[in-house]
């Protein structure tokens, strides 16, 4: 048996865990496993494709980043092809990649990837190519699993530098606006600013009203509390706006933050005369070393994933249905973006804890 | 409505953003809320109740420790009472506290504890008490709840303390014991070993034979690998041993760290002939900030508790069963202690990467 | 004898260690101690003045942030009065404090700030205040002294921030540029840079050649590394540019943080084809918990200031020339800022190290 | 010119950074760099000599631990030599050492170690090989430099476990007796209680009398303060006790750690009554990522060491002395142990906040 392993979009805590289980796992059974570099580069002559061995993987479980590399850039279903005048065409090279897989005498592909990457395994899959997923985002916006692996790193990161900008805003009787990572989904926002003690949490599920966000800061200014700490998801929008629509399920756009909290401190800088800052947290979310949780979950995904290849689950990914560890299609997952349930206890206690949602 | 609220056996991270939500999501419902210092000691005379206010809560979610203080010592069912003479003999106090409970015009406790805790409370809401339970244990062994607060934090101190021992193990070609606390149950040995990429993991649930630990050290030596870490919960014991029968639900009853991680490293020197060194990480497990994990765990068990006491749900606990917060009956909790599932995929994941359980 | 204390200045982590160790070594004499809140505001009217107790300090050592709050637009000599149409002017109000100072039995002032509340120190003593000054400076640029408390915090922060950027520039081929604290002096991006193997520094005092530091990436792409960490001071700038003329000491002007790394990104991206993304660390460099260092150092200014007082060094200012802490007038701190030293042998090392400072 | 680097004695986080600086500022000077692996063992046929490249030492800065391992065994002045029969016997094998370097065509040895280590580098000079020393010493022990790497990051480990413990100790009215490193000296003892606001601290410097440490705690008691955090250095004895009298200069002498901590809480225990905890923090101090300060003197000692090697300073070693690294020959630093001074600001204001020191 000979298996390869991929890691797709942008980087998450965790991944490299992913790959050092996978790869041991596999190596316990008897198989060969290959790394392809770089998304599906590797595999189309962009880069390349290395033996994963037991000394190539020992100490990385605890590292961020992902020795296999990663990118936004590599669907093969529409890959960027250099023309001879230096531009670039989008050309779909699966079937190439699916005849190089075969000649490279692989047997089953783990490719490890956020919603875009599960796509294109879906599709794969559905060309032939024995595919395993392994979903992975930062958002823990994908449906199906209870937690992905790197979001509880990232709302670590987030919450630790609320607590940090805590001390600064209430020395300075500020108003501070952090934006956090989260498209479509708030979880980030949310887990991160209850944990943080946030007196706002601004999230793409709930569209706020920035008057009513003006009075909560107000509302705490007659009580004393001369400062404010927000959390603002890089997806939220104001009601009567509109939502982003560009998602991270299109290859080749890479996710631009930043501008929301900047625009936002402005505006409650207007409405209510008080000081405000702002910070956009950016890829320090998606960096360092993972949590216990993540470097946890992240094995135990690569385990399953091993032994999903084992099962002959093609087209399945891997998921965290607590206690267990199941599979389920892959385009199940896809069906939907999970999203806050608003009806959710944490959202309740949120709301008796006074946090304001904007609306 | 007045409710009381309560912290006994040892402390965890977690138990002020517990405090907090409740404290918060009551006054948000119009009630007044009361503190009672240092377990049951502030409705015996012992020391004091006290008003919690928004004030007295604030900024404190993110505190280690309890702001009411708490105790192993404190049932009131054999509560010690000091003589003449100086000595101290027990005496069942519940009914003196459930009027002195009755008099102050507290019309619910929510007793935050571990199962020593949750069983008085279980005895005193069978005496009429209208209590609600909030479970408590760093070792993550209370049934009926995916988990409780403080064990992530638990796990991520003592996963960092494992990833600092693989430096210093590896330089100096030496075998580190490190011992964590778990009496019955090995989930903070099992997931601090697995996400710190220990080499051994020896667990209550799986009693050990040291000729397989040295085996597995001398296979890694074989191997070129000159240094192992070796994680043991204090409750671990040799196939053929005994188990340790004190545990915390018996109040009085202190828990007495080290000692199982010296004896263990002198035993593999003696064995191996490798230099070996030992480590109790002890209270280091209970102190600190919580992780984000745990101050939402604990915030939504704060909130759901508070909720529970406006359902009525006297005798019961709030419990994790993913993705909500249920109530269920305390003795249903207190039926047996939960341990490591042996066929767990964590287990099998473990056993694929290498780590040995002395078995 | 009755002191008072005064923060000023824009906040960093040690302010409140400063205040606890004045306060208690101050007590132990048998002084009263006063904190003036927020800079000056506390002794106009527009804030308060609390006396300061052995409770009031307890457990706030390790905490960021100021207990006394703290402000940039104080300055006595040009404070700023609400006219009737809600307007403000600047006006001297330097005689009502003394005399409100006096009438207040306040003896003497420890005033901590940057290099404005230190000049705003130095003009009270000439007209008769008993001042003591206390240098904080996130950017350690007040001359005098060896480092003051803050700074070893931020550059810790700052190097986690590049330790997680590593991982994630790495795995995506990318150039992050990162932007720090530091308008006229680079000490924070040095020192964190270095700390962190960044790729490239950019600092105010090496005026930077675009072009030279684009080289230096592309060098590195030769040798088969994609990836590049820039860290550049926010006052940095292109050679042939204009250094900014803005400084701190100009209290009512807010320090603006940004722009510097999103333009040098862009044009890194433009100039040399690589995908680059930038990110200010902005404010969370002046929160969080104080690192050892800072504490010690603050610990150990706050018992100086107290010594100075009691000493009658009337318009001087604590210094660190380790190993001992000193006392020297105030204006000779003034007299220009402290800049990184270009041939010292720490710039020396990280020439040979390989890091760029574009020139 | 060919080079080779050496590290010996205890781990210290920095000793890789040191390494990285070196070697990539021999390389940057044209020079080709060995390492020694095992302190001398890799020179004498019990382990590797192995050439150290830009990529062997690439990412290695900011990690614990030693890439070319350690150990406290390997004194070639009188070298454990196995017998037939399994037993060891001491040898001389400097000049088997100074012949075989010499083979190697290596021209200087760059020796980073502690007191052990510089006393061999000192005896080997004598005997003609050209060695520069690098003090190495968790401890701050060694004198003729303001301080060591490895000390600042051990400082931070044992500072933040206190600031874990009080919350702990606060819960439980406890008190809690925590062991760090320093032998001879208490610097780890002093500059880690202060921080993180012990309240007695035991030094070697210091014998202390129990009854006045349990004078301190009860005098707290009396104040309403129920718990203590007393920090005592392994080295600390009680007056009218002896001095231990091992140090780590004898090579072969491990450091036993652990012990006073459990024996001063049992004494605490008995005399006041309260309830003691004892805690050993032992490796964890040698381990972990080094801190910003320790990266940063560990990169210019490596800087500087090249340089002293390029100025041929045989029998030197690099010291700082702020703001500047030094060279100063070996034998003064090894004329005395370096101690905490006892009428140092720090102390005084030590004393002044309250913190009981035995005496």
């Amino acid at each position: 048996m000979r298996i390869a392993i991929t890691t797709g979009g942008g980087d998450a805590p965790g991944l490299n865990a992913v790959i050092r289980a996978a790869v041991l796992t596999a190596i316990d059974r008897g198989w060969h496993v290959l790394g392809i570099k770089k998304g599906y580069a590797g595999l189309l002559g962009d880069d390349e494709v290395i033996p994963l061995t037991r000394d190539q993987v020992r100490g990385i479980g605890h590292l961020g980043g992902t020795i296999l590399r990663t990118t936004n850039r590599g669907n093969p279903f529409s890959y960027p092809v250099r023309q001879a005048d230096g531009s670039f065409i989008k050309r779909d090279r699966s079937d190439e990649l699916i005849e190089n897989a075969r000649n490279l005498g692989i047997n089953a592909v783990i490719s490890i990837g956020g919603d875009g990457s599960l796509a294109i395994a879906h599709r794969l899959a559905q060309k032939g190519l024995r595919v395993v997923g392994v979903p992975k985002t930062i958002d823990n916006d994908v449906s199906g699993t209870i937690s992905t692996f790197g979001f509880d790193t990232a709302v670590n990161t987030a919450m630790e530098a609320i607590d940090k900008l805590h001390t600064t805003a209430e020395s300075h009787d500020r108003v501070i606006v952090m934006e956090v990572m989260g498209r479509h989904s708030g979880f980030i926002a949310l887990h991160s600013g209850v944990a943080g003690a946030a007196h706002a949490i601004l999230i793409p599920e709930i569209p706020y009203d920035l008057a009513k966000v003006c009075d909560a800061i107000m509302a705490r200014e007659k009580r004393g509390r001369f400062f404010d700490v927000v959390v603002v998801a890089e997806g939220a929008y104001p009601s009567g706006g509109e939502e982003s629509v560009i998602g991270e399920s299109m290859p080749g756009q890479a996710r631009r933050v930043g501008g929301v909290a900047e625009s936002l401190a402005r505006q409650i800088q207007e409405k209510t005369g008080k000081e405000c800052r702002s910070l956009v947290l950016g890829h320090l979310q998606r960096g360092g070393m993972p949590t216990g949780y993540d470097r946890l979950l992240a094995t135990r995904f690569g385990g399953a994933a091993v032994q999903a290849v084992e099962d002959g689950k093609w087209g399945h990914m891997v998921a965290l249905q607590s206690p267990d560890i199941v599979t389920l299609p892959i385009e199940e997952a896809l069906l939907h973006t999970k999203r806050v349930d608003l009806g959710h206890d944490l959202m309740k206690t949120a709301r008796r804890l006074g946090i304001s949602f904007g609306d």
